[in-house]
């Protein structure tokens, strides 16, 4: 019975100039929707809270639409299926797809994919063997191109897709480096991870130096998640025919004052060295290739994953703001009710 | 009869901060070289000068290594063969190589390529037959990948590289937008390369505009010569999987106070393009496909090449600084001794 079920939803209410703060978003009651036929009405369970979305809260054209303003939020969620008008998912089956905040969706059945509950627990399905997942594992693999015995630098290394990244990159038998901003960040890179060296930028005095230092042979891939001077510094030893998979840019996403830096054009010819951004959705016909991989991994323990999940629907956006700070630790989520 | 030959070279004599002058060369005679078993003795015709041996100036590391102090410089240069210590060339015959800037080269055979002189003229061999339309060959099509119906902006398009990049991305069936910096470069391309528009940067307040109104769909591939705050203005306009050979960045060469700009990874990731760097000398393996390629468009009239030749060895240091004062149109030769 959802008779008595109450919607919720967080609106995007005011664009963000520079850091947004709670004031660009609003809760507000909702009807239950309905599902038609073909369609699911899920219930939400955990929410992604994600760098990129930052993005879409501005009114600019990227590879995603921008959010509307008053209108719901979205992103990936993991739902369980409260009612179907479709043959091919049953009551109580859990999914993930792009779904509005709110802690009621009504989907399509093709814009869900059914969860296998065997594979790994739930949240799962929203970092490692989810986009994050699958992000690391398309941008290193096929624009990074790691070779057994080169050096892989990975930024934003703690973070979701970072810690991923730089653990296929050492199933690949690289030299992988990580850089961070806390200790605690660094020594689970190291410890927990099996990075070969992690550096904290916020208390490295000379970036380039302590890049130089952890990287003898060089840099033959860069993965970068932040751009901005740390990259810059990076770039400073890349070997020749290195590779640069652009994944984020997360330095500049709150800047309002203009993203300087030298051009870093000359240091890619004199390296010949190629850098090319992407988004996991340029690989989505590979998907299931990236899924088996990663699952593989997974179960036979050599990927470790981390996530952060704070409990409440009404910590959605607080979770999303806290990304910027710097202060997470691995895929941040946000729980939304009991499994 | 080579005994009473004089010998003269052109040498490094100081390296440059900043733009180069006359005093950074120096002349001087030398005694005239012998060849060795498996040598010749080569009588240097034509000279070539290009923008990257600005850098092989400075004492930096790259891609080449750079020219020693008090040495010769060298370059590519066109030949004729005075006395042979080899079956396989022989009196009279012209080459091509690496060589130093002298009246007069020794050379292993297998370091220069005899030239087919029913071809094209011997200068043609430094440009559209050479490293330049070789240049242009592999960089627009390995890089850019060019599909009929794309465009493409070609920055020093009036250049030995960029116009015959031009022309090829014509050939392959694009709109060809080129940025030169004087009214009769844009009037040559469009006038007599074909080109669809041309933009005179030196004369046009809002760059971004310009580039938008000659780009009516976006622009898909950017062969870039220049860097710079073109190059920015350029990368606005970038569709999705937009592909940008990264061939050189005169713009900055001779700059002493950094070379600033806004950061162009957002740009990168948001149109998910792709930048490489890269060197003629990278596709060494490929250039008899090249080359086969060009002579026939050359043959079939399907190429113009323009050359800007001046005489006399001692113009060889005037020529290249003349590179950088943007006036040239053209491949850029020295003309040293009669055919």
């Amino acid at each position: 019975m959802t008779h008595n079920l109450q919607n919720q939803q967080i609106l995007l209410a005011k664009r963000p100039t520079g850091m947004p703060t709670m004031e660009h978003f609003s809760f507000q009651n909702a009807p239950l929707p309905h599902p038609e036929d073909g369609q699911v009405l899920i219930q939400t369970l955990y929410i992604s809270v994600d760098p990129y979305m930052r993005g879409r809260m501005s009114n600019e054209k990227s590879y995603v639409a921008p959010f509307k303003l008053n209108e719901p939020m979205n992103g990936r969620i993991v739902g369980k299926v409260l009612q179907s008008k479709s043959d091919q998912l049953h009551i109580g089956d859990k999914v993930v797809g792009m779904l509005d905040w709110q802690k009621y969706n009504t989907a399509d059945i093709n814009n869900v994919r059914k969860i296998d509950e065997n594979g790994a627990p739930l949240p799962a399905y929203l970092s490692v063997l989810g986009i994050n997942g699958l992000t690391a594992y398309f941008g290193l693999l096929d624009i990074g191109q790691p070779k057994e015995g080169e050096t892989v630098v990975v930024s934003g290394a703690a973070g979701a897709v970072g810690m991923i990244t730089g653990q296929i990159a050492k199933l690949k038998g690289t030299h992988v480096v990580g850089i961070a901003g806390t200790d605690a960040k660094t020594d689970f890179l190291k410890k927990e991870l099996g990075f070969d060296e992690a550096i904290n930028y916020k208390t490295t005095d000379d970036m380039s130096k302590a890049i130089a230092a952890s990287c003898p042979n060089g840099v033959d891939v860069y993965f970068d998640n932040v751009g901005g001077s740390i990259s810059d510094d990076v770039m400073n030893h890349l070997n020749d025919f290195a590779r640069i998979p652009l994944c984020g840019a997360i330095s500049s996403y709150n800047r309002t004052d203009g993203d300087f830096g030298t051009r870093i054009q000359p240091k890619l010819i004199k390296s010949r060295s190629l850098i090319k951004g992407f988004i996991v959705g340029d690989y989505s016909e590979q998907f299931g290739e990236g899924m088996r991989d990663l699952s593989t991994w997974l179960a036979e323990g050599k990927l470790t994953y981390k996530e952060n999940i704070v409990e409440g629907f009404e910590h959605v956006p607080d979770a999303f703001l806290g990304l910027f700070s710097g202060d997470n630790l691995g895929k941040q989520l946000v729980k939304v009710s009991e499994e």
